[in-house]
């Protein structure tokens, strides 16, 4: 029986499909396996299978296809017609983009990308300077061109390839909530803990026991040896696909529990990738919804669930046994103090979960004034430095504590950073209907139980697939639209607890 | 300034090489990292990639060019021309066998290979039968095709397409040779060894120590590290690519030198790909000159240079310092006859380097009866054993140890054996005028120093690629055609020696 032009257009999808996850697999490899001087190769590699699946989406025969099953969709189910969704926005961010604007700002981005490690090795701007420029005016036309044809501005457009149905308008009403009570806040939280100061971690793990430790509390959550890894690399990801889904972190023996962090976020990443719809897998509507939700997933399991008392309950005894460590400092309370200490610092990447939210802030307002023309990228360090400070109160010494920390810039990903607080104030949505609707959470983590937090999940966000935009889902999950309030709760209880 | 058609194929050629070698490194992964659950998605990724190859070299697009870039053949130089005529010979095994056919055959290899693997557990012939027949059917039709467009006989079509250039004419000339030698040899060297059998290896070297040696013997005979691996999997191999290079070994505490002499082997195929002309990599000229020459190199280093006196004198001294292993069991001589020892028995790939050849030449006067249909597949287990006992005086007493062993006819592979034995020739010949070009290779090696070795075989095999044939290469490098002679001579000097 010949194929229906819907399911010629899932047999498409498919080959898309196992051409991406080779790509994830080499760039897993890139990062955790290969020997240095192989880069070039693997380059070639890459590019060749990123042109393939482009020329794959944009092909006539897709179009064709696309325009037919969508004229015959009356007999579609609901997930059917979610996929063809899906296929359609693939297609159309695809084919928006001239090829000959994707291949010029790959190669601006890999030169900017070159230049942007030597700026901040050296901490100078400058070098970066003219390279940046490009990446700018490149993600310009091209954010222009995406915002015409998905009928968004241009920065809402590519807000809209990292997380679908996300725009300005929700972020700024979050933005403005927490910006209002950030500062305040802060201060607040800073003053109490200084009379509450931990004591630090003495004691130094092994990396090989901290890897046996890491993988004790994997099983625990529920990791699928049997289908995925646990490897070390210089910075934690999570790669691969669902069915080889492969997590990193990196142990180091001076500090015995950021090696676990690193497992416990990416495990967020990981369990979401894990839980997608699998009748779906392969197709673009069983793919995960974007950033914001994605980081959701993985603040909070480090952040809500494990950097909290329950979880050290849990994790302490293993400490000792596994990590042959014991003493004051690794009591529950202490750990507790230590991994929620909020300190007003410079470097995104280690600040806490109450600050982090203001170093995301003060890229999203920069680079929608780099983006639009407003801020010059020559004055870029400048307005970092002034507005770092009037934010947080701290000043950067050289740019590579300020504008150059981050690589997102330099690889033209305008509109990714506000991901992460949205996904921090999804993810204080989805705890607070979870707390509701499970009460007893807290002591199933405490007992190192966690099939029922992952149950929730599953029912409410994982297996929903890419069904839903964003909004839908966090709206389906929570029964309310999301605003910053039940974060802001969360934080309120937890930070300033007397 | 337009490109020529010539160089548009060389373009296509490298996206070609591009797509093979990110393969080439899953299958690395599937072999070495990947989780056992994740097979499924390994095998939609690797079809896609294949299916892809496919599509690529027998492109209307690849027709066109490459007709005209031969008929405007004059402007081009020796290398560009064997270039062509690679392009070429690759297209045309590429669309002689239809798609239909190629993908019924992948699928009985796939239903084959699984119940080979059962069979064999089972040690029952009658499990894997029907479906090594349908292998046995297809091949037979691809054999034809092949043959009636390469103008070659169904047999000598499988061979050409793992050895180009390599006929049963040769093949047959060779073995008579050996067949004829081989029986009485194979006595008088037992004979000769009896009266002075080697002390067994008592000691026992941890397979992280037995790594740590093989790492140093690898950085003395060239490994480039900062683009290669060594890693472990169940059988060795080598993987990657020329500019990722990968090879395995097994290290197995109570067999100290066995995964050594895997590395070593895998070390021969590993420094051939790296030797291979940078120039060309990528380009289907630039490639290895198919599988006899590589077994060649693997076996050249292997049992040539490795089992031998000067590299166990170079050995020797890391055996005490790396492996901590003394006594007289460990002494040069001790390990020269230990690793010399010739025995009749029914494993190949346990067979020593003289005895291999006789299990060789089983395979390949079987396989070329089986594929001309004179002997029936359920007659295949009588034969083997009739025959093995006839050559080698030993009788399995299942199948398997007889004709379930091995795995490549399961796959297909017709046309594969011989190039072990053609390899081992090739090697002999290759080593005889190696010597007397290079009178100071023994004292060399002894010292741990391989250098001289491998400009040696650089000049004459490894920077040649695939621009010779595989009987042209060995007259260019050795002087003369490929014959048994050396190879017959050196196995006399070594195994008959007072």
């Amino acid at each position: 029986m010949a194929l229906t032009p819907y399911q010629q257009l899932e047999q498409e999808f498919r080959r898309l499909h196992a051409f991406r996850t080779a790509a994830s697999v080499l760039r897993w490899d890139s990062a955790v396996m290969m020997p240095r001087g192989s880069s070039e190769l693997r380059g070639e590699q890459l590019a060749a299978l990123e042109t393939q699946c482009h020329a794959l989406v944009s092909s006539p025969r897709v179009s064709r296809l696309l325009d037919r099953a969508e004229a015959n969709a009356q007999g579609l189910e609901e997930w059917q017609l979610a996929n063809l969704r899906e296929m359609r926005r693939e297609r159309e961010l695809a084919m928006v983009t001239p090829q000959n604007l994707v291949s010029r700002l790959a190669k601006a981005i890999s030169r900017a990308e070159m230049r942007w490690l030597d700026a901040k090795q050296k901490s100078d701007f400058s070098v970066f300077a003219p390279h940046f420029e490009e990446v700018v005016n490149l993600t310009r036309d091209k954010a222009a061109l995406i915002g015409k044809a998905l009928d968004l501005s241009p920065y809402d457009a590519l807000i809209d390839e990292f997380s679908p149905g996300l725009t300005t308008k929700e972020i700024d009403g979050i933005f403005t909530t927490l910006g209002m009570r950030l500062p305040g806040f802060i201060q607040e939280v800073i003053d109490l803990q200084a009379a509450r100061a931990p004591l630090e971690l003495a004691g130094r793990i092994p990396p090989s026991k901290q890897r046996q430790l890491a993988v004790e509390v994997m099983k625990a959550i529920g990791f699928p040896f049997d289908r995925g890894r646990l490897d070390e690399s210089e910075h934690p990801f999570t790669g691969g696909a669902p069915g080889d889904i492969r997590i990193t972190t990196r142990f180091i023996p001076n500090e015995p529990l950021s090696g676990l962090m690193g497992v416990l976020h990416e495990m967020g990443h990981a369990m979401y990738e894990v839980g997608l719809p699998e009748a779906w897998r392969g197709q673009p509507v069983g793919r995960d919804r974007g950033m914001a939700v994605h980081e959701s997933q993985s603040l909070l399991l480090e952040m809500l669930i494990c950097r909290n008392r329950p979880f050290l309950k849990y994790l302490r005894p293993l400490l000792e046994r596994i990590g042959g460590v014991s003493g004051p400092e690794w009591e529950v309370e202490n750990l507790y103090r230590l991994l929620t200490r909020v300190r007003r610092s410079l470097i995104r990447v280690d600040a806490d979960e109450v600050t982090y939210t203001v170093h995301i802030m003060l890229r999203y307002e920069l680079e929608k004034e780099i983006l639009d023309g407003t801020l010059k990228v020559q004055d870029v360090p400048e307005a970092w430095n002034e507005r770092i400070h009037d934010r947080l109160g701290v000043r950067p010494s050289n740019d590579a504590e300020g504008c150059l920390q981050d690589v997102h810039w330099a690889t033209g990903s305008f509109g990714y950073f506000p991901s992460y607080s949205i996904g921090a104030v999804i993810a204080g949505q989805l705890y607070e209907t979870l707390r509701s609707e499970r009460p007893e959470l807290d002591e199933e983590i405490a007992a190192g139980y966690f099939a029922g937090l992952f149950e929730w999940l599953r029912q409410n966000i994982h297996s929903h697939g890419a069904r839903l935009s964003t909004p839908e889902l966090i709206q389906n999950a929570t029964g309310r639209p999301l605003t910053a309030a039940a974060w802001l709760r969360y934080a309120e209880a937890k930070y300033l607890e007397e």
